[in-house]
This record gives structure tokens, sequence and C-alpha cells, in this order.
């Protein structure tokens, strides 16, 4: 089977950082899963003792603690901060970005509109420092808002373009003064255009990521949308050799809290069929 | 002939003030012509003795001056504050609040993207409000410039929201902060709507206002898109017999600086036929 990459894949800037950070610090908790991938966090657990706890409230055991990829509200990093426990912040900066700018707007008078998944951590943490946040994901979610004449509007890092596009348009076209940032990782679009200029010359795409990962899931659907046999798969384990009958050209994306070790082991094994 | 008036159409609330400024103002010039109708700069030059002078420079005859809806550049603005000329604001509001917005954003650091028509004289006004204006009519005129990361976007009251969102959503994609200022006058916005909605059922369509007017050109590009035979006239002289054979309803719609007294004498005409 010839095995072809994504010519950007996996890991991005924000994830390989907080692993870092989460292997120069064993023996501490995480609030919150990492990263969104489960073998990688377990890689972690078993080869530097770094567990995961659900909320604040749980880190008991041990007096070192590590803030997730995702952020966290900002009461509760008020609060670590001001307890004896050792805080790493592992935060991706492209999360802290929107979380800045959504403090100085609320402090400035303007509404906040965030394009976002109100039960995504990411968007947990930036909503937490607005007082009155309007999270959405369509436009049409905002007719549930009384919203002002003077608005913000920052995006989940992980979100498609066109998406902020839509619920930015309809709100220019009815408000005087709409301020967007543009708050989407580049290293996601980037995994997603390349998965989408490879799933259109495969015969088969396998995306490689946790079923948790909302950026994994995206490049799923993207590459569904270009090549009919794609699947998503964890590791190896996932996968069915059914799949690859008839086919002769495969090509890999990953999520960018997809490590590098479970896309050798699932490129190599592809390569032998 | 049944005549049909658009719902909205003629003097808008800014070109009604300048008007009674000017003929409160009488024995005085203005800075180009007040409005884009001739007619109605007769009129006032007629019954007022309200002249046009096309620069600051020619004011010597008189000493009292008057601002056209569309504004002057703010050099002129200051030149006349200092010398000893009565001087009467008929600056449409909603063209001072665009200049406002672009002095205020030069001063903050912003990129100032204008979209409008450089050779406009609303335009000519607000681009003497920025150090480096930026005025484009289409996305693809942007690439001329070096723009910044942190940009600010004002448009040409009466330009279309379309044209708009197609400018700004070139620069959200590229951009960091991009501060969108609707600054797109309702009042024009209403008479095309009303116009199309009208063309939509009409035989003939008569669209009555300055040949030199953008926004009752606009108007009748509009009619145009939904009743072939549309007609433009500055008066009841433009009008031909013809156009109205075997006609049995027409439409009239009339921009945004012509006055009632030429509406209701090519309607009744109209209405006679």
């Amino acid at each position: 089977m010839e095995v072809k990459l994504a010519k950007s894949l996996g890991f991005c800037f924000g994830v390989k950082r907080a692993i870092k950070l989460a292997q120069e610090n064993p023996n501490s908790v995480t609030i919150g899963p990492l990263i969104h991938n489960p073998k990688e966090i377990n890689r972690l657990k078993e080869g530097f003792n770094v567990g995961v706890v659900e909320n604040i409230d749980e880190i008991k055991d041990t007096k070192k603690a590590i803030i997730r990829t995702h952020g966290i509200p900002k009461n509760d990093y008020a609060k670590l901060k001001q307890s004896d426990i050792e805080l790493t912040d592992a935060t991706c900066p492209f999360v802290i970005k929107p979380q800045q700018i959504c403090e100085q707007m609320d402090k400035e008078g303007y509404d906040v509109v965030i394009f976002g998944d109100k039960s995504h951590p990411e968007i947990k943490g930036i909503m937490s420092y607005v007082s009155n946040p309007i999270v959405v994901l369509t436009p049409d979610e905002l007719v549930n808002y009384k919203i002002s004449q003077k608005i913000a509007v920052v995006s989940q890092t992980t979100k498609k373009k066109e998406d902020l596009l839509k619920i930015v348009n309809t709100l220019i076209t009815t408000r005087r003064e709409v301020r967007v940032f543009n708050t989407i990782c580049n290293a996601t679009l980037d995994n997603q255009e390349a998965a989408k200029d490879l799933a259109k010359v495969a015969d088969i795409m396998i995306v490689i990521g946790g079923k948790n990962s909302s950026n994994t899931k995206q490049l799923h659907n993207i590459c569904k949308d270009y090549c009919q046999d794609s699947y998503l798969v964890e590791d190896l384990d996932g996968l069915n050799l059914e799949w690859f009958s008839g086919k002769t050209k495969c090509g890999i994306s990953a999520g960018a809290s997809t490590p590098e070790w479970i896309i050798d082991r699932v490129v190599e094994y592809i390569s032998k069929i």
C-alpha cells in the first residue's frame, strides 16, 4: 500500500509546548486532560506520573498542578494562584490571546460575542473573562440575545473561518461597530487544508486522533467530503483490514493532539498491507 | 396611467437639513454643490441667492459660506474657521460620523481602510482625516497597499452593504483585528429596498434625480435589474411619451437629493398620460 502523509499534520505548537511542560513536571496533575488524546495522556501518566483531576478541588495528594492547553476559567486560576499549589501554565498562547481580548473588550464596554461551543473547555475558559458572554455557533442563535451597537467578536481557535464570517456579517449589517479579532489558530487551519488536498487524490484516508478531539473530528469531516472512504482511528487497533481491499493509495492525516509515535506506527503498519 | 410611488423615496434627513440651512442663510455660497441636484441648486440660487464656488479660495464677494452635505477636507475646514468668513456647516451628520471615526482610529494607530470612490466629495473629505488612507472599491485593490494587522474600516454612506462585506471578509481572514464601522446610511438603503420592491411589480419605472447623483444612479441600476423599462430623468423634460405606450402601471422612485416639488410635477404629468 502506498502511504502518503498530509503536508501538515499532528502536534501543533501549543500541544508540543504543553507536553514538554508536563514531562518537565513529573508527579503532578493536570486540571482536565492536558490535550484531547487518551493514549498520550496515558503515556504521560505511566512515564511521568502526570495524572488528571476533573476540577481544582480534587487537587489533594499532589501540590503540583498543570493547566491544560485549553485553559481554565478565570476564578479557578485566581484560586490556584492564591493556594500553595505549584502551578505550571500550559495554556496554549493562542488560547490566552482571546482570553485577554475578552477581558479588555468587556472592560471597554463592548458586548462580547464568542463563536464557539459552550461545552468545550477552551470556551468555558474564554467566556469566564466576560461579564455577559454571548456564545453562539450560528448567526441564528444571535436572536436569543439583546446585543448592543458596539460588539467585539472572538473565535474558538479551532473553528472554520467561513463559519466565523457568517456570524460577523450578520452583526456588521445590523450593528454600528463590530470589532473582529480573528483568533482562529493557523496550525489547525494548515492541517485542514493539507487533509483536504490529500483526500482529493487518495483512495482511502485514515485520520488519526482522539475521538474526543474536536479538531480531529473536523479533519475527519473534511476528508469525508473529498474521499468517501475516510476513517477516524485513535491507534493501530482501530484499523480494519477490509477497508484497504482494492485500494492502492492511502492518505494520512492526524489531529493537533495526536503524538508522532502513534502516527509512525500506524503508517508503518499500513505501508506493509 | 396608474402611478405608484416607492414606499421610501426622495430627500433624506441630511438633505432636508442642508436645504433648510441654505434657505436660512441667503446671500451665501456653498463650497461645491450643496447636494447633487442641479434643479434644486438652481432654485436656491434664484430664490435665496445661494451660489456655488468650486473651492474655498473662490469665496471672495460674499463672507458667508455653507459646507455641502458631503463635507469638505479637514484643512479647508481649518482654514475657513481661521478666516473671517461666517461658516454654516451643512455636512450630513451621517458623513461627520466616518470623519470622526477616521480621525480617532488614525490616532489610535489603526490602518484605516475606506470603502468608497476616491473622486467623490464625501470620500475626499473623509480621507483627509487619515494620515495614510487606504481607499478601495473592491477587495482586489487591497493588494496595492501595505496593510498592518490592526485595521479600521469605514464606508461611503451611500454604498451597498454586500460590497462592504466583500472587502471586510477579505481583511478578517488575513488580519488579526478588523474594526468595522458600518457607516452606510439607512435612508439610502431604504430608498433602494423600496425601489426594488416596486420595480418587481411595475410595467415601467421612472427614477427622478440628478444625473451627477451617485445614489440616484444606483437606484436606476437596481430598478433595471427588476424592470426592463426603467428610466432616469432629472425632471419633466426628460420624459419621452413613447416609453409609456402599452404600459398601465408606472412606478416612481427618486434619489435622496431630489426635491418633492420635482417629484410632484413628474407624478402629476404621468398620471394624466
